[in-house]
């Protein structure tokens, strides 16, 4: 079939107007970061399932692949076509309904171009709670979420996007379509199709819909802001925490001083405690932790036993100095101190970005050894380190030595400080990706660190459920 | 290779008296419920996982096929040889030690054969909770949990075994070793080979050691009994205690009056509320609950929270009388009524067992269209309804009708109760297996219910995986 028989095909599957070729495609054809730029065939925009099936099933016939493709939020360029002008990018985002909530059973059916921040917003409305939230909230989709198996702040408690989903809607790279949501907390029927889909980045199958998990909300939320003397006394915070708010916590956040003095710097109308006013804090709290207490009760039980908590990490030694928020504004304006590392980096100049996981029994010990690696090896590197402590998870950032050029800093340093932390993570039996996904980014990664045998099997599993390799090819497992 | 050679290859693996050949195999050869009696070339008991990739290695060599066991405990016949004589029972048993404990990380890393019981008292000698509980657990082991996605009674809060587990070590149909055993709760690195394994029944591979969850345990538990005018009623108290318990509601099973009235027939014993004092309550109230509920504060707030529940479904409506035990003891024996539900109805006399799911919310109208449908169609048949209401999770057993021969019964109307009992799970979207698995009994439920999309892909994904086939054939996937 040639290009134009195939667009032709595609325009009667979904409608002219949704098979877009011309113009700039450039939110389609690079990646979040700009760091891609691709060239697609054309950016096709299916309004159903049944669409998506028959946008696979001419693409499968034409021989030619495939990029799904949701709010193109992702870090890890795994839905970003490539410059050859022939593939597909698949976008979902107009799958975009809200197909069943069912109060009584805590669940909700969505297709996968519905935006996260909507569906929390949604399950808000129903007296409900949708706990995945992450920075990217207000224009990522669920379906991208389930295609990377997101994390974010709230996994301490709920897990990640794998955890909250119940079943799938997939299309297949045969274009079949597999309807699996019943939305079954329990169902032993043959292997775990749903978890494999979860994660494998649009390589396996088009997710278009999932049931997921929705819970009551808390009566109450309360947010505190720890200085602790060490990453050790963090780790034993968490224990502490866990021990005497149980599945209350459900958030438990690390920063660096570091970290926080570049939000002081670029965000100078925030109020970040623990830092410029005693200045001194920095040496004897080189961290500090925000805290999140979820109470099924009221907001003076979930103070109470906040303060219990703080009381018994002030005796043991592990907090030195500690805030609880009084109000819903100035829980926010804490988080805010928290989400606005990223952009604090940014204004700062160019920088190395991380996502690590590492046993959080390990994390003390992996930090010393990898601080002192890149400080030894890289005069005058300064790191940016904060991240999801309650899932091991640290974003282990490099920023470009104070004064250096930063694109020559990374032109040179790149590679190097990249091994230096993934060398370290390995070391400590982390992991590379702790849940940004490998994309085509980290292909390289995934080769490198990923066990041999568990290599062979993923590749066995991509050549028999998608023997023609059309589905984003590129993507998790490298070229052949 | 001839079977002799083989034998003596095995013999040298795993040594002489690890390789069973004559005497009394049953416990090996036959499955729980004495349904199906095997004959196997022998029983392996390898002492380790290196031992565990000789036995598979010489048994590929060999083409002999390999049936993985643990506590061989399982109901859905998934761990015995067939009658040929020519199969390898390979026992995991002998693999039990307890590799790590990790108590900052919440984890511990136990080797397949270790019984699940060994296993709570070890987490609780730590002050730790691993929260998997389930009737078995005196003799199943964790290899056997994981092979069979286990479920039990606390998986409200804590969900299924694959929701317990972090990673695995697997050895291959090929006999190489995966060693997925880091312990992350983040890690986003390639497609989840874990839950593919997990619920495969060992027809992908062995389990021979996994990374699970613990929790810190809870400061009191208390255990309530309440008597609900409805299934509706019942489903209304679920929601209730989800949004005032929270994470607290660590049980939540129902158990219909018939049930509850074989109980009180064989174990006079024991005393269970609201049916043989109050006679008349079994008409106002046709079901009871145990409603668990676990706090990490006290259990002075543990009671109070669980008065305030009752109070509010007492005014709702959906409760009509209720009891909270004063006592450890008081609790426990609560429990234990609806722990002699299975043996009282073995007491009782024969009967067919179901195991099935459907979502909260279609519980009542399921069970209203079940019991209308089996009443109609099979006159006197008796309905044993109970079980994990907070999961969907029904064991809607079917009692032979009182007098009439059992085993003619079981001989003429087995396969018509089945019948009716899927076709309306069937029809309310539900699932024939649970938590139960599939096993070699249920692979043509699975050819009949399950998606042909799904089926196809989980051939493929078994033919990928094994392609010689030797992985416990005949079970999940029914033979070619």
């Amino acid at each position: 079939m040639t290009s134009t028989a195939l667009l032709e095909s595609l325009r009667q599957i979904v409608g002219a107007p949704h098979v877009l070729t011309d113009g700039d495609l450039s939110a389609y054809e690079q990646d979040w970061r700009k760091r891609v730029h691709g060239k697609s065939l054309a950016v096709v925009r299916p309004g159903n399932t049944a669409e998506v099936a028959g946008v696979i099933k001419a693409c499968a016939a034409a021989g030619v692949q495939i990029v799904p493709q949701g709010g193109n939020t992702g870090l890890s360029v795994g839905s970003t076509p490539d410059d050859s002008g022939r593939q597909i990018v698949l976008s979902l985002t107009r799958l975009n309904a809200v197909r069943h909530i069912d109060k009584d059973n805590l669940t909700f059916t969505v297709e996968a171009g519905c935006i996260l921040q909507n569906l929390q917003e949604l399950a808000d409305q129903q007296g409900l709670l949708f706990p995945l939230s992450l920075a990217a909230e207000g224009s990522c989709t669920i379906g991208g979420n389930l295609g990377t198996n997101a994390g974010g702040t709230q996994v301490v408690r709920y897990g990640n996007t794998r955890d909250l989903c119940l079943g799938l809607e997939v299309v297949t790279p045969q274009g079949e379509i597999w309807d699996g949501l019943k939305g079954l907390r329990k169902d032993n029927t043959g292997y775990d199709l749903r978890d494999l889909f979860i994660g494998s980045e649009g390589t396996l199958g088009i997710i278009t819909a999932a049931t997921m998990k929705l819970f009551p909300q808390p009566a109450a939320q309360l947010t505190a802001f720890a200085a602790v003397p060490s990453m050790e006394a963090a780790v034993r915070l968490l224990g502490l925490a866990h021990q005497h708010l149980g599945a209350g916590l459900t958030g438990f956040e690390v920063m660096g001083q570091f970290a926080l003095s570049l939000v002081v710097k670029h965000m100078p109308q925030l109020r970040v405690p623990f830092t410029e006013k005693e200045a001194d804090m920095g040496d004897e709290a080189p961290y500090c932790v925000l805290l999140e207490n979820s109470d099924s009760e009221s907001e003076q039980h979930a103070r109470l036993r906040f303060e219990h908590l703080l009381e018994l990490a002030f005796e043991d030694g592990c907090v030195v100095n500690a805030v609880v928020a009084e109000s819903l504004t100035q829980a926010h304006d804490l988080w805010h101190i928290r989400e606005s590392i990223p952009l604090a980096q940014a204004e700062e100049g160019l920088n190395i970005k991380h996502d690590i996981s590492v046993a959080a029994s390990r994390i003390p010990a992996f930090v010393e050894h990898a601080d002192a690696v890149l400080k030894r090896e890289i005069p005058g590197v300064r790191l940016v380190n904060f991240g999801h402590l309650g899932d091991g998870n640290l974003h282990y950032n490099v920023q470009v030595p104070e004064g250096e050029d930063g694109k020559a800093f990374l032109r040179d340093k790149e590679a190097l400080v990249n091994h230096l932390v993934y060398e370290a993570v390995d070391a400590f039996g982390g992991s590379f990706s702790a849940e940004h996904g490998v994309g085509a980014l980290k292909t390289d990664k995934l080769e490198k660190y990923q066990s041999p045998v568990a290599l062979q099997m993923m590749r066995a599993i991509k050549n028999a459920l998608d023997p023609q390799g059309i589905m984003n090819p590129g993507v998790v497992l490298a070229r052949g």
